[in-house]
């Protein structure tokens, strides 16, 4: 089994309350001069001087505020602003991003993630895509509502598979174009309406690379907030490792032996001349992990 | 290891030909006489002499009539319509549904389940949630683009935990108030924003019935169309039986020996004086048997 207890964005101490949301009374009590709210700058982290994230109270923000409710802890209830606007471009360019990945302590990190993939699908969707009406905050953040209709909106993830393939003892991995030089990865794709997960791994790695994948299975799944994903990791088998690149999606893709895969992870960041090892905080890195170390 | 198999929705026989969404040209000369047009009266199938799904031709369909490129068949192009409207009742109520999914062969009723969800995605997405413009059909059904501001939307897919809990050989199983009675199921939930499938289906047995799970494992999962769920099957086991109900979820949970669940398996349809066991076509049904049988 994977080492599921390390895999980023995952483990907040943040309970959820899902009681809380859906009754409004309890909501109003809740916001009260002990509520602790995210201070986010957009929507990157905010940090104090220890590091950690910074949380301001309920006479910080403007009374105007949509606020979401992302829980208790500690008893207190924890909420974070809807910003302006939503995410533009991708995260992976942003620094502040990088820094909180490397910065933050677990726990915190799967805070301020969750925290994020929420308030930015808010900032995305103050209309109603039924409609086009304007749309208003409700059930504490879990839930828009359209002013014009009677549609309801729920906060968006989307489930994308990510797999190992195996082929005799070697895994395959592929870069996409916007990957530093001699970054690998496990391949990936979005799960598409009318298909298992299963049927997910084997599409994508047909489309990707022109193998066909036998055996699915599921290892470990990470929640990753750029914008909001659900990644689904699995391995798979293939018997016929002949590769046919989608050169649109991926700038190479290759058949990695486990000597490679060990000595890029003993390499750590800066990898051998070959490979940089997924970093610790994408899933590929465990599930590769957990290959090696099976 | 479950018999994915044989799990509904699963299956279709049409290749989803993604290299063909992303070239116009390449989709264009798709849209040909050879052509075939899934029929639908709103979302729901129109069955054929044969009792298989009909379908017609480009020439059925108005010019200016939104089609969803379903992928290839037999070398054919397939294609749904995008209908006036989108789901608007719950599917369970309706008729044409239930006689569906009994009487469509398995790859039938998985392209049926695929091209509805995506449809009705369509119909209820004819407007941009962030600035409230109408959008327009691109990618061959696989995109939405905004024609106001430059936002790209994609079709949803909900990714939803459903799970067994088992205490010292017993199952437990819940019904919602709209069941027959006598009918349980596998509890279940929507996958958050910032959390794992792990995570997912530990709160939700904690939220419904107020157990601890732990040992969360990953059984099967299924496409769900109404309207587009990815159902993430999973098993668990909890050290404390003591059962809190969510009262405002659930009718009742219950535990459930292995001796009641094979009579009730045993007993088909009309199930026994305690229990209707979950039919054949939702991901319960395979949850259990895959529990009863390993």
């Amino acid at each position: 089994m994977a080492d599921r207890a390390n895999i980023a964005f995952s483990g907040s101490p943040i309970e959820r309350a899902d009681h809380i949301r859906v009754d409004d009374d309890a909501l109003a009590a809740q916001m009260n001069w002990r509520a602790r709210v995210l201070r986010l700058d957009g929507l990157n982290p905010v940090f104090d001087d220890s590091g950690a994230l910074e949380w301001g109270t309920l006479a910080d923000v403007p009374e105007t505020a949509e606020l979401c409710f992302l829980g208790l802890l500690d008893g207190k209830a924890c909420f974070a602003p809807v910003p302006d606007e939503g995410a533009t471009g991708p995260a992976y360019a942003n620094p502040q991003i990088w820094s909180a990945m490397q910065a933050l302590q677990p726990g915190e990190l799967a805070t301020y993630g969750g925290a994020r993939s929420l308030v930015d699908w808010h900032a995305r969707h103050r209309f109603c895509a039924r409609c086009g009406g304007p749309t208003k905050l409700a059930k504490g953040g879990w839930q828009r509502n359209c002013s014009s209709c009677d549609a309801q909106h729920f906060p968006r993830t989307d489930p994308v598979t990510i797999m190992l393939v195996e082929h005799e003892g070697r895994l395959l991995l592929g870069r996409q174009p916007r990957f530093p030089p001699r970054m690998y990865s496990a391949l990936a794709g979005f799960v598409e309406p009318g298909e298992t997960i299963e049927e997910a791994v084997a599409r994508e790695i047909w489309e990707e690379a022109g193998v066909r994948a036998r055996d699915v299975q599921y290892v470990a799944s990470q929640p990753w907030p750029f914008p909001s994903q659900l990644m689904i990791g699995c391995y798979s088998v293939t018997d016929d490792p002949e590769l046919t690149i989608d050169t649109t999606e991926l700038d190479d893709a290759r058949w990695f032996t486990r000597e490679e895969l060990e000595a890029a992870r003993a390499a750590g960041d800066r990898g051998t001349d070959d490979l940089i090892f997924p970093r610790s905080f994408v899933i590929a890195h465990h599930l590769v992990t957990w290959w090696l170390d099976r």
